[in-house]
């Protein structure tokens, strides 16, 4: 409750408007012709055509775009082999869970500890509203979602070079930023600097806008007072009884603020793909690949390691070491394939696919990234500063810190996205052993969560460029302009699809919307061949 | 996945931080003492010295404010006794279900013919992050709670007189805002226009900010173009093979931004109770009031309906009429009491409270404000517009349409709060039948969703003014800076509790702050007194 109306209307309007309420429908049925931003390209199921009777086909992988490839190739009447590395499905769509080992590329091995029903997400954590083709398939497989929060407004933004290293809550940041360049704005448009861009009329209603945006006061200034620490938040915020009375804080002065670059981290909630509402499967991504696996049954064949990929005019053929027969060579073929392997594997297998793909396979590298996952025994970031979800960003090597967006309040040990980063830091966060990288992401967030130490329970670190079945996080082109075409091109009778290939990399829905295409056009081109 | 890191460091760089890691904690806790931004007075379960032996305190009302003073007033070892006039306790935290009947003034009696386990929220519907205290109530009382999803970047903003009547996707709205004011003021950066105002460093960091803030592209300008429509939409999103590449969307110009006047919807979830994360009870608010009766069991007496408030020296008397029994006239006694009978209808019972108090309780009027709860037999706004949870403002009479933030993607019948409207607005739509209010919130409700008629299942609205045990939605004072130090402050043996009497009006917290303020002094006095 507690919002007033912007809308008064006089008894004759509010009946003018029960008039003209009847026709609105078909008028906005002629106006939704007009131009619109579209969020996804996903418009529902896809509906191929029926399978050319006996036609098989092959598919290499058994992540997100392998098993989408597989379940609506196999709904269309193809017969479908599906060749997996590992002893489980999903690739990079993966959750960790207590009793789980994992050994890297090196040889390190990690065991998780964390309590009974917690879990941690290496991979993707996130499905936003935004990826329609990843959120059918949840909704197709009764995968259960529960929202994210990406950004918690009581969460931290730090820096060590800022405030004497002392993290800021975001909606200070948030507020002073938004708040100063309104109150910077409205000065100059009332100083006629914008009049050659702005009528009269524009300039009001700039200002009015900028008011409201940026929590002005009647003056149009952003000032220390109730406006801004509505926002911002209070020195001694709206209470009851005696004392209820607010008592506003100090907003942060301009260049104190610019100076902290703080403000760099203000936009990730307005990108398409972070902002809310954004969900996570109940229980750990891996939901999604469990769903899609079980739909498959024993159309998966796991523990294959594909180690030769041949086709000719009749079909294609691929040899493979069978880890569950003591690393047995054995060959399959088919009609068709859907390669699904990362181009980080795929450029170390014997293949003869067309010179213009194949230099695509050995141009693509893998992005190196770490994610940090720590358990402690009490949830202190709640109980202790009332954050519920949502993320601190920092400079630190640890780059950011999650918390998790479920069991809000409960008494129960939670695991907490400790770190997550890219690039240089990723390597140098995993040229040391599994447990100093969790010792030292613990420490380095005790510069922000002075409890960390105390609370500490358990901790495990994915490095992806030592994943042994991606050997990296994400395909990054040498010149995706020039080489894209060729690679998503079908090879003869061969089609690869993946996160890769398309342009949402790293995303799960990259790897839906490029499977997706992918096996399109697979169809059209047996349909064809089969018609002649 | 998908963020670049803003974070690259040199291997040295890299130790050094390990080292300067450890007395990070120490560091931090210094300055703790610096000024921070509160969110909130409240600091954990209140303690109350042990009460004088053998006093009693008598709480009128079983609200929230009531139910909180009983339960705490209780554990401290006094004798209470709660008079309620409903047959169900909670006030305004109220959840209407399938079944239940409801009588308004004037004698409209709707009936719900909600499906199963689908409920409606008529009062607060919120629990924003900020409100620590009937969040730790929630707590320590076991009432699991879930995000409720305030803003939605996908869902709209509308005005009849913008876009011809179309509505906009937020986020376009809140993308061109955020871009154009970031390019307008880059521009008189650049121009020198700030140059009294801002050091060059200064300039150097707003113009970096602003280009991350507004989506800007290299020149600092707002245009057409990925960056833009990286927020905004595309034409074509970035996809997955073939045409994968994305197709940047048209921004609008800022005139026709500015003139549709939708920047006005943009602030909502800026205010520190309208941020992220908000959280609801699952399967209704009042499993909170539940949750607080079960725990006060039989302490609570139901349909007792006060007539009549009188004290002196010895203690306070009150007379009822007990509908539990034919509305005989039954008196109660007790040494203290905390009342919290809005004072809209506290006006009309015979009471002896002093002159200022009596003021403020004649000059006290209660907001007008409707809910509408629509029940539809689909999801469309899921299944057709892709719209979770979130908000829809509009300037049609019905204010805005909040879609559930439960059983997402589920086939499920939802219920959707079809409009929620205050003032004038809110006595023009009750002065007309409920079946006709539905009507008409559908028949508006389909400017925006032409889908509402053919889905639409049932309905039920709730105007506030008209609730006979409220005649309102929340106190507003005459003169609050001169009066609410004598509306507080104990009256001889009886203090007044509830959100009226706080700076939070109209959330269930103000009710709760105001209800263990004036618990603490209704302590003291009993402890003062006793003493003597």
């Amino acid at each position: 409750m507690a919002e007033e109306s912007n809308t008064t209307t006089s008894r004759r309007e509010f009946l003018t408007m029960v008039g003209a309420a009847g026709g609105a429908a078909a008028m906005y049925q002629a106006m939704g012709m007009m131009g619109v931003a579209h969020a996804s390209t996903y418009d529902g199921p896809i509906q191929l055509e029926r399978a050319p009777e006996g036609t098989k086909v092959l598919v290499l992988g058994a992540g997100i775009a392998g098993m989408i490839a597989a379940m609506e190739l196999r709904d269309a009447g193809y017969e479908i082999e599906v060749l997996e590395f590992r002893d489980v499905a999903g690739g990079r769509c993966w959750t960790m869970r207590a009793g789980d080992t994992y050994e890297e590329l090196g040889g390190f091995t990690q065991t998780v500890d964390f309590a009974e029903g917690n879990y941690f997400n290496p991979g993707p954590w996130r499905v936003p509203y935004n990826h329609y083709g990843i959120l059918d398939y949840c909704r197709r497989l009764g995968v259960e979602l529960e929202p994210l929060i990406q950004i918690n407004n009581h969460a931290y933004v730090h820096s060590v070079d800022a405030f004497d290293g002392k993290p800021v809550r975001y909606r200070e940041i948030n507020s002073d930023f938004r708040g100063h360049i309104s109150d910077l704005l409205s000065k100059v448009t009332d100083q006629g600097a914008l009049d050659e861009m702005l009528t009269e009329e524009d300039k009001e209603n700039l200002l009015a806008g900028l008011r409201t945006f940026g929590a002005l006061n009647d003056d149009n200034d952003y000032v220390s007072g109730n406006a801004a620490s509505s926002r911002r938040g209070y020195e001694r915020p709206p209470g009851g009884g005696v004392d209820g009375a607010p008592i506003a804080n100090e907003i942060l002065d301009l260049s104190t603020l610019l100076d902290s670059g703080l403000w760099s981290r203000l936009a990730t909630s307005e990108a398409l793909n972070g902002s809310m509402p954004i969900f996570q499967p109940k229980g750990g991504m891996d939901m999604i690949a469990r769903a899609m696996a079980d739909n498959l049954g024993d159309l998966v064949k796991y523990r294959k390691r594909v180690t030769q990929i041949r086709q000719d005019e009749d079909g294609v053929s691929v040899t493979y070491e069978d880890l569950e027969n003591d690393g047995a060579e054995a060959t399959t073929s088919a009609d068709y394939c859907v390669c699904t392997i990362p181009f980080s594997i795929l450029s170390q297998i014997d293949h003869d696919f067309s010179g213009p793909l194949t230099n695509v396979i050995q141009t693509m590298h893998y992005a190196a990234s770490i994610k940090v996952g720590l358990e402690f025994n009490r949830r202190f970031w709640e109980e202790d500063e009332h954050i519920y979800g949502g993320t601190t960003y920092t400079d630190l090597p640890i780059s950011q810190i999650s918390y998790p967006s479920n069991d809000y309040l409960s008494d129960k040990p939670g695991v907490v996205l400790g770190a997550y980063s890219w690039g240089a830091l990723a390597y140098q966060y995993s040229s040391i052993e599994p447990e100093d990288r969790v010792r030292r992401t613990v420490e380095w967030g005790s510069q922000i969560h002075p409890q960390m130490p105390d609370e500490f329970k358990a901790g495990v670190s994915v490095a992806w460029h030592r994943v042994p079945w991606t050997l990296g996080c994400y395909g990054i082109w040498q010149d995706k302009e020039a080489q894209y075409e060729d690679a998503v091109a079908m090879d003869r009778r061969i089609v690869c699809a993946g996160e890769h290939l398309s342009y949402l990399p790293a995303w799960m829905e990259g790897a839906v919307l490029s499977s997706l295409d992918a096996i399109r056009r697979l169809n059209e081109t047996a349909i064809t061949a089969a018609g002649e």
